[in-house]
């Protein structure tokens, strides 16, 4: 089949069943197609007063009576510090468990160990918002069996509800639990904040674990997980190392040229038309994107405009937004580092969203379908606006599909914030790697050689360019940008496909091909 | 077919299908008999950025598409002052439709309107927790096409799970709500508290209406009902009388009998081996119950016990109780009054849960499944502690199953409280006019004349005895009962089925005959 964007996509996968075919952002939802259908979340009755708590993690696995060919979930909301999944798959692996489908809704460098897994057989389908290390090098060499899927966040909540991955056990991580499983991640010595991703999880998976290194006395509060979806409780002595789980990635670049970046997108979105009071906003947490709430921030505070609501993957400085008044709400389904927990602990304006109440676009309105403006980066973009997220200039998987493509979707005005070129490799190019956001949703690109509006937005264009910005056409600047670094190496792919890029609305976009390996 | 209890319940009823009959409390679990089959929960997605609001209710109603036999749904928090259940009733009828199903959480007498609709045919099947007063009447004298379902408030989230209840459309009235449907009842000029109970329709649903007297600017905090499941939002000048939603139940009893009783019970509850650090507890609101925990907070202060968490329904004495430290949280899944509706809002101890998580027997552990002590009122109760709460001396509806059965069936300790005869009417009888609750689930009925233990629970009797409590053989009370009152008069009956008592397992425990017409 070739999909909207003129992708060859396989009509189906030995492993994963028949796909769809990319038709546009909205248009199965436009042509009426409302969904697949869904399939029914599991009831488990207990007799009163018995004891989830098991010893260990391996006790908890047992009771789950794990078989070859099971799907096991887990959420990233420790990011580069958990220490739950690799242990956990070890388990299952040690059970000699093979044909496994690992769901997990990211993939850090600290899953690393999981590659001798794959390569053995144990792990054979993964589910997965983003990829990176050394797994998305074994990934892109071919060591996976079947392709890896890479999701939205939205989108992997539409896949859990339609059954798309259907979850055995869900493996669920937290910072504070009790012994009937009431969990959060927003307090204790291991706090990471939100746990919005594992919520779809808990509903659905036929076990849940709950899984802690800080057990409370009941009840413990707020619930983010609620008793009556948790089968098994486990202590154990450590789910993570908490100065990797804190990222830290709230500092605001000093770069120069991305603080200019930032700037100009402030610029844009001031005189955009959706600048006034109400607004909604949000920003990813790496390079530029930061830095262009500093400079909202400071136009709030001068012209007087007091937002909605933020959303996110929340760094504290939206914590200090919010505490500073510039927004009425904050809604977190991930946090990034101790303050942030700690504001969604003790501010009842801060508010835990699940990852489909945040972006799951099956539902009758997710917040990102509410947005006014997202800020979001890129790997690369090309002439058609169209942006990738998750394999590098070398062809390898590294990088998240995360919120990008959902935020795009939903946001009135979606700016993505990148350097044209990066040590001579292009950024702004004919063609990505890969496409994980389709450029008919995003709006506008700022890079440190001016900003390009998508021509289907004429009206912003005209905005801008009267507010003297540097507009320029993208076709243009591509070209300025091959004069600078020359033509793009072309990278060598086998014909095999390793990866699926799956659209939130369930279609394939595109498709990530085996990486040759270099003589 | 005849149940565990010896009744005679039909293998189906017509309009309702196939009827279980009821086997033990546990029975079905035991069994390993976890569940029927659940049904799927819709999606619906929606296009961004598109307006969730209509003007009117008949709007609102005219875009779920009504059609004849359709299911709606209501929640009962706004108890006797609901003014939105009967307008949209009259709306559906005065839209012609038909056959009607009509399932709220319970009814109460402000429901008294809807009668001519089930004379007239546009309501023909009811469920409910409770029915009252005019309602009661015309449905024990055979006014409603197919049966009434009574179900508990856990049965009712099993029904709509499993799909025995299967809601078309749910009228979801809140005291505050946003423009997409992010809604709560904890603050607003007519707060009632929790909307626990609608929890479940807002999941499962084909359509999802909020209605209130409240539109306030998004976001609506705390989201109760989150924007997600959401599909119409219409703003009323009133949701109901404020004064009549506050019912103001909270008062403690004066009557010296029920006071009697009330400190007996904390008696039999401070002796029975539960009383202690951790302790968790219910009470109901009326009568003798809420003076129970008067005395139960008495014996805490006294003995410096620090209880785990109060459940509820939940008056403004559990959340002083909670205040002053007696307990760590409060969960609650229904408020009684304005005071309770404030400490919701802001006491994150008090913490609002769904009916499910409340008391689904059927998923991994609600809380009614945890508790220690439950104190609980009865209009009947027999020598085999069976108890009524449904049916009046007369045979006629006029009560509410409630959480009685849920409660009673997961608790450590079920108390009964209850006069043993009011005005020669006995209530201590030989058998009850109807069983809602199985006396295998009630361990102690309290009197003005002794105490009863059920002689299932011998250590516990001993215990009792030995702390030199009045402790009685139930048949020597039931017939110390009888000779004061008479034998009480035979209740004449048609051989016409006019309601199903459904337990919480979905399993039919009695049912109500249609009450001959005096001549």
């Amino acid at each position: 089949m070739i999909n909207k964007l003129g992708k060859n996509i396989p009509e189906q996968v030995d492993g994963l069943g028949k796909l769809q075919a990319f038709q546009g952002a909205f248009e199965k939802i436009k042509k009426g197609v409302m969904e697949e259908p869904t399939v029914p979340a599991p009831n488990r009755a207990k007799m009163p007063h018995q004891s989830k708590l098991v010893d260990t993690l391996k006790e908890a696995i047992e009771k789950c009576n794990p078989k070859d060919g099971l799907t096991i979930s887990f959420h990233h909301h420790l990011r580069g510090g958990d220490e739950v999944l690799v242990p956990v798959m070890n388990l299952l692996a040690n059970m000699g468990i093979k044909d496994i489908t690992l769901a997990s809704s990211s993939l850090t460098g600290a899953h690393d160990p999981v590659v001798p897994l794959i390569e053995n057989g144990t792990i054979t389908r993964i589910f997965s918002s983003g990829i990176r290390n050394e797994l998305g090098k074994a990934i892109s060499h071919g060591k996976l069996k079947h392709p890896v899927v890479i999701h939205s966040h939205g989108g992997r909540v539409r896949d859990v509800h339609t059954g798309r991955i259907s979850v055995d056990i869900a493996v669920i991580a937290t910072s504070a639990a009790d012994c009937e499983g009431n969990a959060t991640g927003s307090h204790g010595p291991s706090a990471f904040g939100s746990l919005g991703y594992a919520a779809i999880d808990a509903r659905y998976a036929k076990n849940v674990i709950v899984v802690t290194d800080n057990l409370v006395d009941f009840p413990c509060l707020p619930p983010s997980i609620t008793q009556n979806f948790v089968d098994h409780v486990v202590k154990v002595d450590s789910i993570g190392d908490a100065k990797k789980i804190a990222t830290g990635t709230t500092r605001i670049t000093k770069s120069p040229m991305d603080l200019h970046i930032a700037k100009v997108a402030s610029d844009a979105i001031v005189n955009s038309g959706y600048f006034k009071n109400g607004i909604s906003f949000q920003v990813g947490a790496g390079g530029a994107s930061l830095a262009v709430a500093r400079f909202i921030r400071e136009e709030m505070k001068k012209k007087e405009i007091k937002g909605s609501y933020l959303l996110g993957g929340v760094t504290s400085y939206l914590v200090d937004m919010l505490e500073e008044g510039f927004f009425d709400a904050l809604f977190d389904v991930q946090s990034f580092d101790a303050a942030v927990s700690r504001s969604l602990y003790e501010n009842n304006n801060h508010v835990e969203i699940s990852g489909g109440m945040y972006a799951n676009p099956y539902n009758c309105g997710c917040l990102t379908n509410k947005l006014d403006v997202v800020v979001l980066g890129a790997l690369e973009i090309d002439t058609d606006f169209n942006v990738n997220v998750i394999t590098g200039s070398d062809g390898e998987i590294r990088g998240a599909s995360g919120g990008h493509s959902d935020t795009a979707a939903g946001a009135n005005l979606t700016v993505v914030v990148c350097p044209s070129f990066r040590g001579r490799i292009p950024i702004v190019k004919k063609q990505v790697n890969t496409i994980v956001t389709p450029g008919e949703t995003v709006d506008i690109l700022v890079t440190e050689r001016g900003l390009c509006v998508n021509p289907a937005k004429p009206e912003l264009e005209k905005n801008l360019k009267e507010a003297g910005l540097w507009v320029r056409d993208i076709k243009e600047l591509e070209e300025e940008v091959r004069g600078i670094c020359g033509e793009p190496k072309k990278i060598e792919y086998t014909d095999k496909i390793v990866g699926l890029v799956e659209y939130r609305d369930g279609s394939i976009i595109d498709v990530i091909y085996e990486v040759k390996n270099k003589e």
